[in-house]
C-alpha cells in the first residue's frame, strides 16, 4: 500500500491520477493470463472473450427481463440449448439459468432438488419437510456442504458417499434426497462413475447432480467426452465454461433436465418488474426463474467465443491442455526429485506431485520426513511470488500432505513453460 | 432473430462476422445509458465507471483469495470501510462484502441474522430451531420473501408489518428474529421511519436490516441523507451503489455491524483454497465470507468512479436526479392531462402517475374508469417501445391500477428530457 494512493476522498482527483491508479492496479495485480500463472482453475486472456465482457459492460444492462436485454436472453437460451444437445437432454425441454459461479450453480441444484421432491417447502419451509440427506462422492467440492449450510438443510446433512451401503445405513426416518456427482475434482480432476451413480440414484429414486464446473468443457472434445458418460443421465448439471473453455470470469451454468421448475421454485411474481400485460411473451423474462433480481450479462462473451471458436475451436484448445497434463505427467515420471502423488495418467489438467529436495531425499519415509515435505510447498510458493516468475497452487488433502496442483486452461501455456516451472521449483526449493 | 445469425456452429466464423454480430448485439439491445432511458432504477453510463469494468474484465481474475487479487481486496476494504462510515458505523468493527445484486445482499442479512441468534443452523439445519418469523415494512422489495425460500424458512413466515401490534399478535411458539425495513422502495421511493423501527427492535431484541438498496445514495447528500436517519442503529444494510449512484452493474454492498460474523456463518475451509500456511494474513482471503466461491470483482469500477468524483461529485449528480423529480413532480401537478398517484412531494427520485386520455376524462371514477386506465399504461408503452423514442416502468400496485413509474438515476438527463417523455405519453395515449 506504500505509495499507492488508494483512500477516497470527499474531492474528486484530477485525469492523470486516475490513470496513474489504473495503471498501479494492473501493476500490483496478479497476471492471471500469464502463461505461467496456473494458480486456479481459470487462467488466460481470450482476447474475443475480453471484447465480449467490454461489449456486455457497454450495454451495462440486466438479464431479469428480455424488455431491457432482448438479444441477452435470447443469447441465454441459445448457448443453453447447446450445453443440454452436449450433455445429452437434446430430446428433453430442459432449462437453466447462468449464475454467479459454480458454487451458486451447486445450490440451485440443491435447491431445485428439494422443492420438485417438496414443493411445499417454498410457502412452509423446512419446519414442514422430513429429516433430509444429500449425499456427496468423496473429493466433491465444498460447495454442497455450503448450499446445505445457507439452505437451511445444515452441513451435518451431506454425507460423503464411497459405497451404495452408506444409502441403506442412515437412520429411516431420515429421507434420502439428492447426490452430487463430480466430473472433474478441483484437486485431482477425477471423474466419479456417473453410469453407476445414475444406477443407484434411480434405484432409490434420488436427484441426481453432476458437478461438472470443472470437467464440463471435455464434452467439447470428440476425444475426452467418455470420461462424462451416464451424464445424460442426470437431472442437473452445473457447468463452468470460465474454467476450462477459458472464457472470461464470471460464466457459470447451471442446467436442470425439466422445463418450468426454476420458475415454480423461485418466482415471486414481483408486479413491478414482471408485467403479466407486456408486449410479448413474458416466459422470455427470465429474472423470476433465479435466485437473484438483476443479473450481470454472463452470456454474451461466451457466444461471441463460441462463435469466433466453432465447437471445434473449444475442442482443439481443451484437447492441448489435457497434452500438456500428459506432458507433465511424463517429466515428472522421468524426473528423480519430483513425486507424482498418483501414478496414473491424468484424466483432466489437474497433476498432482511433491517436490523433494535432496536434503529430505536422504530422510527416511516416516513422521519426521513427511512433517519437513509439509513445509516444502508453502516456502517454494513464498519465493516464487516474492521473485514473480510462475505461480502454482499447493494443499494438503486427506493424509497426503502438502503437494503441488498444477492445472492446464491457458490456451497461452507451452510445453516450455512446463519445464521451466519444474526448474523453478528446483531453483527455488533445492537448498529446503 | 431475422437477419441476426445467432446460431452457433461447429466451425469458427471470420472476423468480419463477429465484428457484425457485435454492432447487431448493440444495435438490437437496448440503449440503457440513453438520457430518455427512464426503466429501471439502474441507468446511465458512467465513463470512469466503464474503465472500471474494462480494467476489471482485463484483470480477469477472482476475489477469493488475497493471493490472486490483492489490490482489489484491498479496495474492497477501503470501500466498505468507508461505507461504514456514511452508515454511522465509524466507531464500530464492521464487516461487508460486495455480492451479485441486492437480492443476494439481502439474502445475506436474513442468513446472518439466523446464525447470529442459532449458530447450530450451519451444521444442524432448520430442524434444529424454533419456528422463526421475519418482518418486513410494507413495500418491502420481493427479496426478502425470496430469502425466505431459498433458506429454508418458507414465504409464510415473512409476515408484513404495518403497526408494532403485529408483533404481539404472533403465536408464541414463534421467534420474531428480523425485520427489514426500506430506505427508499422500489416502486414509491418511501423511507420507512427507522428510528421508530430500531425502537421496536431494540425492545424485541430483533436484527434490524435496512434495505437501502436504492436508498443508500443519499447518504452521500448532505441535503438528503436525514431521510435514512436511524439506519446507523440497524444491525445490516443492503446498499447497491450501482443503483442511484451510477456505477455500471453489478456493484452491490452488504454491510453489517459485526465483524468476523460472515465468516462465522458462512467458512467451510476449504484446503484447496484457503490454506493457513500462505506468507500472508489470511484473513485478507475474502472467499470463505460468502455463498459464492469465484467471485466477480465489483469494487474497482466504484473505486475509481469515487477517486474521479470525490464523494462530492456523487453529491451532486445524487441532489441533481432529486431536482429532477421534483421537478418532474410540478410539472405533473400542473398538466391536466397528468395525476399523481401520491400528492406529496418526491422523497426519492421515483414519481408515480396516470396519464388520463382525453376519452378517459369524460368517464366517472369507478370501476369501468379503473378498467380502462389500467389499459392505458401498457399500450403506450408497447408504442413506446416500438417507436424507440424513450422507455419507462409501468405497474399496478396495491389497490391501484396500471401507473407509470418514472425514477432518475442518470446524470445525462435534462429537463427537456422530462418535458419530452411527458410530452411522448401524450402523443402516443391520446388516441387511447
Amino acid at each position: 500500500m506504500e505509495g499507492f494512493s488508494l483512500e477516497l476522498r470527499d474531492q474528486p482527483e484530477p485525469l492523470e491520477q486516475i490513470l496513474v491508479d489504473c495503471r498501479d492496479t494492473l501493476k500490483y495485480g496478479v497476471k492471471t493470463g500469464h502463461p505461467r500463472y496456473f494458480n486456479q482453475l481459470s487462467s488466460g486472456l481470450d482476447i474475443v472473450g475480453l471484447a465480449g465482457e467490454w461489449l456486455s459492460a457497454t450495454a451495462n444492462t440486466n438479464m431479469f427481463t428480455y424488455e431491457i436485454a432482448p438479444v441477452f436472453v435470447v443469447m441465454e437460451e441459445i448457448l443453453l440449448k447447446k450445453m443440454h444437445e452436449m450433455v445429452g437432454w437434446g430430446e428433453i425441454e430442459a432449462d437453466g439459468i447462468f449464475s454467479p459461479g459454480g458454487t451458486i450453480s451447486n445450490l440451485y441444484s440443491v435447491l431445485v432438488a428439494r422443492y420438485k421432491r417438496f414443493p411445499e417447502i417454498k410457502t412452509k419451509g423446512m419446519a414442514a419437510l422430513p429429516h433430509i440427506s444429500l449425499f456427496v462422492s468423496e473429493h466433491s467440492h465444498y460447495s454442497i456442504k455450503k448450499a446445505a449450510a445457507v439452505l437451511g438443510i445444515g452441513t451435518d446433512n451431506v454425507i460423503a458417499m464411497k459405497e451404495e451401503h452408506i444409502l441403506l445405513a442412515i437412520p429411516s426416518d431420515h429421507i434420502p434426497l439428492y447426490v452430487s456427482a463430480t466430473a472433474g475434482t478441483t484437486v485431482y480432476g477425477a471423474f466419479d462413475p456417473l453410469d453407476n451413480i445414475a444406477d443407484i440414484c434411480e434405484k432409490y429414486g434420488l436427484w441426481m447432480h453432476v458437478d461438472a464446473a470443472w470437467g464440463g468443457g471435455l464434452l467439447m472434445s470428440r476425444k475426452h467426452s467418455f470420461k462424462l458418460n451416464g451424464i445424460e443421465r442426470a437431472n442437473s448439471v452445473t457447468w463452468n465454461p470460465h474454467k476450462l473453455m477459458g472464457v472470461p470470469l464470471q460464466c457459470s451454468a447451471f442446467l436442470v433436465c425439466e422445463k418450468g421448475l426454476l420458475q415454480a421454485c423461485n418466482q415471486m411474481c414481483a408486479g413491478y418488474l414482471f408485467q403479466p400485460d407486456k408486449q410479448y411473451d413474458t416466459t422470455y423474462d427470465t429474472g423470476d426463474k433465479t435466485i437473484q433480481c438483476g443479473r450481470h450479462v454472463d452470456v454474451f462473451k461466451l457466444w461471441l467465443m463460441w462463435k469466433a471458436k466453432g465447437t471445434r475451436g473449444f475442442e482443439i484448445l481443451i484437447n492441448k491442455s489435457l497434452e500438456l497434463a500428459e506432458y507433465l505427467y511424463r517429466e515428472l515420471n522421468s524426473r528423480e526429485n519430483f513425486e507424482l502423488v498418483f501414478d496414473a495418467e491424468p484424466e483432466l489438467t489437474n497433476v498432482c506431485f511433491w517436490y523433494i529436495p535432496p536434503n529430505l531425499r536422504r530422510i527416511p519415509n516416516g513422521p519426521e520426513r513427511e512433517k519437513l515435505l509439509h513445509q516444502v510447498a508453502p516456502k517454494i510458493k513464498t519465493r516464487m511470488i516474492e521473485e514473480g516468475t510462475t505461480m502454482v497452487s499447493y494443499q494438503p488433502h486427506g493424509d497426503k500432505v502438502n503437494f503441488f496442483r498444477m492445472v492446464f486452461s491457458n490456451p497461452a501455456t507451452r510445453k516450455s513453460d512446463v519445464d521451466f516451472l519444474l526448474e523453478e521449483i528446483e531453483r527455488l526449493g533445492k537448498d529446503l
